[in-house]
């Protein structure tokens, strides 16, 4: 109970701000009205017809919409390859006030030590992160990652930081459906707090199965029927629209009258330039809106709905007591940002620059790649079947002679964490590439170093450039480097702004058309080309992996 | 986890039950359906076409329709004048198998002590009452309470009971608004725990403040325009329907498509024979159904609504690893009861009787009460004007010499627990009474001995008489009981069963007519006649109170 902001509510005070001559969204009533909020403290004080004397400072809002801080349910921040300060400045631009994010792709490279890092630099973000402490690191042991937590390192986690806010999406279904001793511990681990899951596998049994061992939410619905199948389940539904996967106009059929208040959005991974482009959770009210959901609905499931799922009290709404995080926008179908209130301080961009730090080591062997060929007797190929912006992929076989004229490429998993200088390697179609490489330490989950490319000297090369810069993204040519993002905390995220990545983006998916590549933001597709727990053909730094069988399997026969 | 109720989930273990052939009402799609459902362990494995095969004992539902155990949101046990024990057992007959109960009566009787006894008999109820902290006692300095609960005392019943979910109504709306130490520290101490409000007031800059000092609830909205004030400053609304406040129909507009997540039923104050006859969260959706709302609606607000405002996870849905808390009825208008199960077990009576525990001391003074006559000079009398059913009153001024022709009878207020002695003096009307005296122990929020008669002889044997019992009520005529009803429980309750109470509270009702009362229910309506938090004359055992004043005024001037 605060004395000072009851004081403003009353009148017995002057508030520190009244935002005038707004249209207030109300996510409680669904009612747009015309009133004044009175900010002090960084909360809202009152909602209201008040006058310039209730206030020190009077903003005009020109009847700009004012919607509560945005709140992005989901997201892996290391998939912006923006440190969480860079990336809170850079969604905090497009009005998102709070995430709740997993450090799950840092944790598989740095473990704990990562996750330290992450909770450190969110304090030099200007809004707020909240975690979730990582379930799957690893999600398999058929690839050599960074770091392994188990359930000891769970437990310990949420004894040093235990402002996080759950456990972070639990992968391991298979471990939740067979009783695994560790997943339970993890799962028991959290205590009270949600758990977020992670099931793609549709419905039945199975789903009963998975929310009765109490995982209370899930971002992997591709159908408006599965969605609503969980959600009868009981399961939150964290409706995914991001860089890569984009589930939102599919999924919006599943939100009714009734389940709307259990929906939310989550981008999951985006890109810098989507974020700099169209925004985050923007870009789910603008097509949200644009696929008939009425506008304050929308902002609801960007604003209260996840918050009331992770317990994040008295945020999301414009009302008495509640976190003074508003967006003022110009309307409910273009969502064009005007201003951003942040604890109540209107948000002004800081031009200054964070200094550069290095995190974690990145240590290929040095051996040179040597791609195996057939051996006498193996006359056909597994080849990876690759689509644009797919994380899925299908299983090939051809002839080994015909490899060439399909256009079938090479792949190169590097371990680089200098634990076992293990080299997978695969072959792959769907790229297009006819000559250079390309190379990139986000490799989905273990963050091997991946290099596509035709030949091992092309590889190596690449492989190099992005060692060299302790871990990032490379287009090599002909021993000269094309384009490169150096991502050197973790080899996951760098510290720039926002405009620069989203540059360096730009030339990089630019310039690899220069190798032959006609595949749209190959990048972000090439990095799930390492990732085991999804369907059907992937390649480790173990070797080549079949998903369905859950084996290893051989890249000639 | 728990690795039986998955096996049982996935089917590779048999469920102890399986309800086969209803119609199940999911609260979180909305919709209705005919599905199976299974339960293990006290909780639903799952929902879905299953076979005998899948369980030991299969129960045919016949078609009925299956609802997740009903949650009253808000309820003192005390007002049904039943023990938790008792209590428990007749509300689970009429389908409600969690409450949130504030036991502010007993704390205002016996304090700390009181509280303690509530929450260890609720261990002896067959189904799940969680309390909160009540924070009102005594809700005003302006009568002799007895006992207090100071901010002290609230940590202390926090640290003792560390399952109590939150602080009980705070009505004490001057203390929040003026910033009272107290209040605030009894507000403090309940840390990021629910904080039920209380207040009759309208809305404004006042329920601005109110909610800005972090409440989170309310059950005292008489318009659906306050009640939709109240959702839009961020509330939940509690719709109250008990045996004297009934605030349903009113309010049901405010319920929206938007709001409705967020609105709860609640009988606050209920008699056995209404529990008996109607149902308490039952009469609700009868109500609610019949008002035109939808009747799966209405089942949310009876159910998961109030679990999730007070945070009861997995609770209030049929889900998988949800509470096996089920109702089965007839149909979704008149909502039948056929059977209910309270953790996964069919309930069945128990006709067994608790043992009568006498709980409380019950000391009047010994001294004769002597109704005070107006001196020279008083020429004109200050009346209470009661109304049926109602908790507030007008003030009504005659002539000394026209009161016995209007009416007006003899209200005492004898302070019951050895304090000082007092008696408070009042004049009343609007009961019509003739001749005889009733009295009770049952007198809002002190819970002294109240009296209505026409002189001090048949006052003070009415007196006697519910001293004799150790609390209760009973309605007396020329020195003879014409009947009574004991609440040697703190002087407000008895262990005994619904049945034997209704019928108690039948026989006193009935009674009455034999003295001349006109009033329906006068023993409710008497019961607020000590208030002196609801305006407007109220009588507390230290003289009569102008509640608009908030002071003391003279019975004849």
């Amino acid at each position: 109970m605060d004395i000072t902001l009851i004081d403003v509510a009353l009148g017995r005070k002057k508030a520190e701000t009244l935002l005038a001559g707004g249209r207030v969204v109300n996510v409680f009533t669904g009612e747009i009205e015309e009133k004044d909020v009175l900010l002090h403290g960084g909360r809202v004080a009152a909602v209201g017809d008040f006058g310039s004397a209730d206030a020190e400072t009077v903003v005009d809002l020109d009847g700009a919409y004012l919607l509560p801080g945005l709140i992005d349910a989901h997201v892996h921040i290391e998939s912006s390859h923006m440190t969480p300060a860079s990336f809170g400045r850079a969604v905090l631009e497009k009005g998102t006030t709070t995430v709740i994010a997993d450090p799950h792709e840092i944790a598989n490279v740095a473990g704990a030590a990562g996750i330290d890092f992450m909770a450190a630099d969110a304090q030099n973000a200007p809004m707020d992160i909240f975690y979730m402490v990582p379930s799957s690191v690893p999600a398999t042991d058929k690839e050599t990652a960074g770091a392994v937590l188990d359930s000891a390192a769970t437990r310990e986690l949420f004894r040093r930081h235990p402002e996080f806010l759950g456990l972070g999406e639990v992968m391991n279904v298979p471990g939740v459906l067979g009783g695994d001793g560790e997943t339970a511990a993890k799962m028991k681990a959290a205590g009270e707090r949600p758990l977020d899951g992670h099931f793609p596998l549709g419905g039945g049994r199975e789903l009963a199965a998975f929310t009765a061992a109490g995982i209370s939410s899930d971002h992997e619905s591709v159908s408006a029927a599965e969605g609503a199948e969980k959600l009868a389940n009981g399961m939150t539904l964290l409706i995914r629209e991001g860089s890569s996967a984009r589930n939102l106009e599919t999924l919006l059929p599943a939100v009714s009258d009734h389940s709307h208040s259990r929906c939310c959005f989550c981008a999951d991974d985006i890109s810098a330039s989507d974020i700099l482009t169209h925004g985050d959770m923007l870009n789910c009210l603008k097509k949200a809106v644009a696929f008939g959901m009425d506008a304050v609905r929308a902002v609801e499931m960007a604003t209260i709905n996840p918050a009331r799922h992770y317990g994040l009290k008295r945020r999301g709404a414009i009302a008495p007591g509640y976190l003074a995080d508003l967006v003022a926008v110009g309307d409910l179908v273009d969502f064009e940002i005007r201003n951003v209130w942040k604890n109540g301080v209107l948000y002004r961009r800081e031009e200054t620059r964070g200094e550069e730090r290095r995190f974690g080591a990145f240590r290929l062997s040095g051996e040179p790649f040597r791609f195996p060929l057939p051996r006498e007797g193996e006359t056909r190929a597994a080849v990876i079947r690759a689509f644009p912006g797919q994380i899925i992929t299908e299983k090939a076989v051809y002839p080994v002679d015909s490899l060439a004229k399909q256009g079938v490429s090479r792949l190169y998993v590097a371990e680089r964490y200098g634990k076992n200088g293990n080299v997978g390697y695969g072959l792959i179609e769907g790229f297009g590439l006819t000559s250079g490489a390309i190379a990139s330490s986000v490799a989905h989950d273990s963050h091997n170093l991946l290099i596509l490319a035709n030949d091992d000297d092309e590889a190596m090369f690449a492989a190099e450039t992005v060692a060299a810069m302790g871990g990032g993204m490379a287009v090599v040519k002909n021993g000269r480097v094309l384009a490169e993002m150096a991502l050197p905390v973790a080899g996951l995220m760098s510290d720039e702004d926002v405009e620069t990545l989203a540059e360096k983006e730009r030339r990089l998916n630019g310039s690899v058309s220069e190798l032959g590549i006609s595949m749209a933001a190959p990048f972000m597709t090439l990095s799930f080309m390492a990732l085991p727990v999804v369907a059907k053909l992937k390649l480790t730094d173990r070797g080549l992996f079949d998903v369905e069988q859950f084996d290893f399997t051989p890249l000639y026969f």
